[in-house]
């Protein structure tokens, strides 16, 4: 079963607004077993969208349209499938109740713009009765056709709460088998992990995708039931494949992330980490509480920008700053030790390096990083030189720092 | 002088890498006067590619293609544009040398795959001699295609250092003149931002574009030119307009982030910043970090994720935290305050709150959060019910506390 995504909004062809949402159906849809023929953004114009419309419908088994669905007057959607496919617009009283209620709690004026969300084409059934969100499905040539508004967060959910399980209702029985797998990769060039799994590209059932998302490369491994079979014996050989192949750079799969993963190692071996930050500026930090339950492993740390602060919340004392510089071997393992000794955390990761774009030299060029991880018995250094802009600097050398951690980690569990 | 893109790779219409290409793309072609009439998005397939080559070509003036340029067997533009528009390919000589003097540092096979990108359409004129890049131009039906790789910095250099450059130089004199601005709002909801303004949008010749960029909302200004007037008095007028309606909401423009605007705030005053963050983990440091030379302004700051981090870096007594609880006004007080005292800094900006998903009660609901900015003679406390995930919370206390700043340092400038 093949859809068609369909965009709309000046704000995405004139590139003002980096289109998230179409990526996001993408994946979501690919996931549960749809392909997606294309993807159309088109700018706010009520005869383009009629003919992306008219054009989806005739080549594809559904479609997603998302934007254009709002109160003022560029959101022309509406307006533009009614036309195309001569179905006048008629109130939703239901909804039209919903906005009214809406209404006069704010006490806004009675022709409130917002009254235009009520207006649906003839045969559209609401997604939502929500009167601040609107979306609607219609069902065309026999075709389901989903209208969801621009609005990320609420694109977002209305596609997993009513999107796809629609889809799935009105295609039971017929849906590809597809196994799926994203390897999540650190530490190794895409050339390399090419050549690791290269025999694995000659079986035709099975195909890889190698994406780069700096600065991790992330390999999707897809299964696909060919003409009838199982798919997962295959599925699982090339799993057992790719695994033993990369060993360790795999740092985890799908829904991890670096951050998530060093966290699970953390607690189960019941070990509480903490940070001392100079170029990274709490970016570590920040990754490791993205993760929700993060404060059953990670204390905290100190951001130690200004040399003043390591002086102060590190114990860097004055003289080692002064003979060997804040971006040192010596400054990141006296930044490491300092931090695990005042807060008694079994594990310390402290960074320092020169993110640019100033504040380079010949011999620290921007890209010099060191990192230093110490435990209660040992404390290990490591020096880099990273290419890449003040924030890709900034990036790889945190993750770089939580992959140290993850390693140590490993090594301890005797993996 | 209207264009089209299509991007092309089963990787972008699975969902499982973002289309960033081309909204980058399109911004710098509509801030250099081009319209994008679409955006395509195909799978790797050459009745596809032809197909939307095709339908392009008749309804521009010139199209940009990225993806499926490179050396493997799933990159078939060069062979579907030979197809569709009836051009062979041919070898490129000296785009051959280069590979193969490539190919012979890495000693490689003399049938290696990356002979490919030497293969062009009839007629196409190579943007690159680069061995390991590729891109090239054609003239077709008097029409400019530009094919460039789908790599994000490889097809953003070509982009930036050849497509837009010889778009100009075809394109002499025919240009529109467009005036814009891209305003940045915290704190205004849209409903209150189009009221304050919404007398602009009665004139034709203004686009207001609304843009939510969670917690913010992003506000584009638009004159172009009307029948070879000039753009500038309308634009400068409705500058004013916006500026004042809007006031201290608005807190930059186009390239500012929230961070930065602060940071020059607080170097325009002298004054150094320290941070004590507790539910956003280091989120602010990181925020005031990615800008060059933040260090002029920004101390660092304290992670205090864990109690005991708040006890040992920042002063705050267990007492405290046993009677108000560790998110509470007196807490966030007594960080700001212990923060500020250590660290000798002229502002200091603490927070502490509960970013869920857990961890939320009756009284302290996820969301609860409050904020304190210490100064050497005042402290003032703010308490915030944000709604959203983990992350939107993260975010919206991050950029309210940067914003609390701002107005802080506004208010002594006398503005």
């Amino acid at each position: 079963m093949q859809g068609e995504i369909i965009a709309i909004g000046n704000e995405l062809t004139s590139g003002r607004i980096s289109n998230t949402t179409s990526g996001f159906a993408a994946r979501h849809l690919y996931e549960a077993g749809y392909e997606i023929y294309a993807i159309n953004t088109i700018g706010d114009s009520a005869a383009l969208i009629g003919e992306a419309l008219k054009r989806a419908i005739s080549r594809v088994d559904f479609v997603l349209v998302t934007g254009g669905l709002g109160s003022t007057d560029d959101d022309l959607t509406t307006e533009a499938v009614s036309k195309a496919l001569d179905r006048p617009t008629i109130p939703n009283l239901e909804l039209l109740s919903q906005i009214r209620n809406h209404l006069d709690t704010i006490s806004a004026s009675p022709l409130n713009p917002l009254e235009k969300l009520a207006w649906l084409p003839q045969g559209a059934e609401a997604l939502t009765l929500h009167s601040q969100m609107s979306g609607y499905q219609l069902i065309h040539d026999n075709k389901p056709i989903f209208f969801l508004p621009g609005v990320p967060y609420q694109m977002q959910m209305l596609l997993l709460e009513q999107v796809i399980p629609r889809l799935a209702t009105l295609n039971q029985g017929r849906q590809l088998t597809t196994c799926q797998r994203m390897y999540k990769i650190f530490g190794m060039a895409e050339a390399e992990i090419n050549r690791q799994i290269v025999k694995l590209a000659l079986n035709h059932n099975i195909h890889i995708g190698y994406y780069p998302v700096f600065p991790e490369v992330h390999l999707s491994l897809t299964v696909r039931a060919h003409k009838g079979s199982d798919p997962v014996p295959l599925f699982e050989a090339a799993c057992q494949t790719i695994e033993k192949n990369l060993g360790q750079a795999i740092y985890g799969s799908d829904n991890d992330s670096m951050a998530s993963v060093t966290g699970q190692l953390l607690h189960g071996a019941n070990l509480h980490l903490a940070t001392a930050e100079s170029c990274t500026g709490g970016l570590i930090g920040q990754l490791l509480t993205q993760v929700p339950g993060s404060s059953r492993y990670y204390l905290g740390g100190v951001i130690a920008y200004a040399d003043s602060m390591k002086t102060e919340y590190l114990d860097v004392s004055e003289e080692l700053l002064a003979n060997h510089g804040a971006v040192s071997r010596e400054v990141a393992e006296a930044m490491a030790d300092g931090m695990r000794t005042r807060c008694n955390a079994d594990i310390t990761l402290a960074v320092t390096g020169i993110a640019g774009p100033d504040g380079g030299t010949i011999e620290k060029p921007v890209g010099t990083v060191y990192i230093s991880l110490a435990t209660k018995i040992t404390i290990e250094t490591h020096h880099f030189h990273f290419a890449g802009n003040r924030q890709q600097i900034q990036e790889i050398t945190a993750k770089t720092a939580l992959d140290l951690a993850r390693h140590y980690l490993l090594q301890q569990d005797g993996i």
